[in-house]
């Protein structure tokens, strides 16, 4: 339940998918690494909030207890602490592990692949945060998935406002939770939950309020600098200073117009502890009246300056921004497009077909293509000692195999071959 | 245990070998499948004899009973079953996992790449099973590993000279595992095994032990097809035929030199039923002093016409025949042949490092850089508001990058870019 197999149409649309995302990583000078599937429980535990309970653990049959990667950031989190890298800027494609309830349809599975991007490092303020940035903008731009935006806030921010708004600080993450649902349901819902369920008083919530839904660019980030209120808060203060810079760095990179600083972003993770963004797309395609894909996010991502701390024995932190291309949804929407289309991707990338026209020629046939391989020719032949011709050709437009390489008993004995071009029948002897 | 984190040196060395491995198989016309690392635990369950022990369970924790993928070959069957597909040549390269001992220094791991190609459909005799050992002679061509030997065998022999030499049926498979272990220890060690532990009579032992001593060629094969005793058995004429047909196609391909008929190949899965093959490195490569790679067999595979039918709730059977490429022992060697050489590979691809020689031009960098990645080329610069020229030369060649595009004060006067050959630190102007 909530995996699947992907037979060759699906790998093929996939393989080109993740191609333009891995051009896109190293274009931005990323090398790659690997980790196992596999994690020490202990790893894990303790990372993910309330969705501790969504990890795969692996039965115990002797030795260490072990569980399935539930994404791809805690264990180079892990990675770098355990071979001290305090420097590195690192791509990993890799699958991770979910006991969630799929929504297959949406493109949420339980296994499903991660693209991540990560820069850790001591470095000048925000250079890698806009980079990262910049990465989604090319990555959706490059895929043509229609209009989108990039919402960006910073947790320091987020608090600020707590905190001036009169919430005490055991409550910023509860608070910060049900903040991140006001892209779902309307303000109303937010604040009874905030109210009821967080035990926020009424006054705190309502001057929440008048901050998250507060979204805007640059002039925004300078009438929050000017707030008399949040400009007293060191954090807040902080995070507005940096969301300037960062702007202006991206105002460089020539991408504001599809950037939206959004009080009310707030990403479910807890390890987060700077920017923090996320990528939706803005119009569904509805075409030959398919079911739109209901898609949201595509990409997310932040700081997170204190995950590899929590890995290293004396605690010494490595700063780290990130981002995950959310692949399995821009799959999904990928798919259905070409569905819609018609168009037929190729699995393979055979080149030539060799084929006889007459019987008992199965060891020309094997003689050629033996030779074509070697040449690093793409070469399939039919595995039947005696196949008609049109089923050969057939076979080669079925699957899209352009040429195809006839030997018969008048070109051997002219030792030549008659090459054929399947669509316009053409034919040349060489 | 028995997994490790791939750092960037080893994942380019592993991307460069795939890399060669994936060509080989899409030279063949195999499209690509992909398949859970979960599977059912029923799935897996009684197809792998003794070492069903060393699949990863996954623990109970409501749902379905899962378990993690032993290895490529019954997922495919799997699939081929559940799809209701009868004709197919495919690829997948993906990992698989092993409860058993690691020998982390001869590629022995619990988490491993499998990369296997496997042609599945009923097919006029033999074909898809030369093609199988072209491809292993192929790949292993390719990769320089030295000087290798593809042995041959086909359970059908085996089973017939069984038989001949009077085993029980119920005795075929422990005594085919027995003799598995021949290019290990000597005979005397596996008669006893015969004798003592699988209880054959010791008149049986010495008379497999005359067969299975032999190897060689065609010769072979004419000679046993006149063998008094085994032209007799129809399971061992037809294995023997058929072997005079595999031989025949061979030549054909040229590659005979590298195949060795091998009466003591009898391979550790209970799957087979026809056709088997192991390819085994014959030197090991002794440079600088290095311990030598104990590598032992590097590709292995062979024919198995019953396993889908296990699947399929009407029992139709799909023949089948594949290999599978042991990459992580190849991996090791060409690993320690890296390192031996002294030659560092490269971990990314950038060309170009975005640069400036003079303080407060951050923002000049940042819009260079940001038009380089646009037009698709692979950039970097350093994340510092004003880092030295003589820093980011460094990182050029630390890293490799062969270019460094500066920008200074007068480029930007002239508008201008300087493009600087990091090795020959030739300049130019454009």
């Amino acid at each position: 339940q909530g995996t699947r197999d992907h037979p060759p149409a699906q790998a093929a649309l996939r393989e080109r998918l993740l191609s333009a995302v891995v051009s896109c990583f190293k274009r931005h000078g990323a090398a790659a690494i690997d980790t196992p599937v596999l994690e020490l429980r202990e790893t894990l535990m303790g990372k993910y909030g309330e969705d501790t309970k969504l990890i795969y653990e692996l039965q115990d049959q002797g030795g260490e207890l072990l569980a399935l990667r539930y994404d791809l950031t805690v264990p180079f989190a892990r990675y770098l602490a355990m071979n001290k890298v305090t420097n590195m800027k690192r791509y990993h494609i890799a699958k991770v592990y979910r006991r969630d309830n799929p929504a297959t349809t949406r493109g949420r599975y339980r296994e499903f692949y991660q693209c991540d991007f990560d820069i850790a490092g001591q470095f000048d303020p925000m250079i890698p945060d806009a980079e990262c940035l910049k990465i989604v903008h090319e990555i959706l731009s490059d895929l043509q998935l229609g209009d989108f935006v990039i919402k960006v806030n910073d947790r320091r921010i987020l608090n600020g406002v707590f905190a001036v708004c009169g919430v005490p600080e055991s409550k910023f993450i509860p608070a910060c939770s049900t903040v991140d649902k006001l892209d779902k349901v309307p303000w109303e819902e937010v604040r009874s939950e905030m109210v009821g369920e967080k035990g926020l008083s009424p006054e705190a919530a309502d001057r929440i309020g008048e901050y998250v839904q507060l979204h805007g660019g640059l002039d925004l980030i300078e009438r929050l600098l000017q707030d008399p209120k949040l400009s007293q808060n060191k954090l807040a203060k902080e995070g507005l200073g940096d969301m300037k810079l960062l702007f202006e760095y991206l105002t460089l990179f020539g991408i504001t117009g599809k950037i939206s600083f959004d009080l009310s972003l707030a990403r479910g993770l807890d390890y987060y502890t700077g920017v923090i963004f996320e990528a939706v797309l803005l119009q569904q395609e509805k075409e030959h009246g398919e079911e739109p894909a209901s898609v949201g996010s595509v990409a997310g991502g932040g700081r997170y300056d204190g995950l590899v701390g929590m890995f290293d024995p004396k605690g010494r932190k490595v700063p780290c921004v990130g981002v995950s291309i959310g692949i399995e949804r821009i799959f999904s929407i990928l798919e259905q497009r070409l569905e819609a289309s018609g168009e037929k991707l190729r699995t393979t990338e055979t080149q030539v077909l060799v084929a006889t026209p007459q019987k008992h020629l199965l060891a020309a046939r094997l003689k050629l293509i033996s030779e074509l391989w070697d040449a690093g020719i793409k070469a399939e032949m039919l595995y039947k000692k005696d196949p008609k011709l049109l089923k050969q050709l057939q076979y080669c437009e079925d699957r899209g195999i352009p040429l195809a390489a006839i030997v018969g008993e008048q070109e051997l004995a002219d030792r030549v071959v008659k090459l054929r071009d399947v669509a316009t029948r053409e034919e040349v002897r060489m």
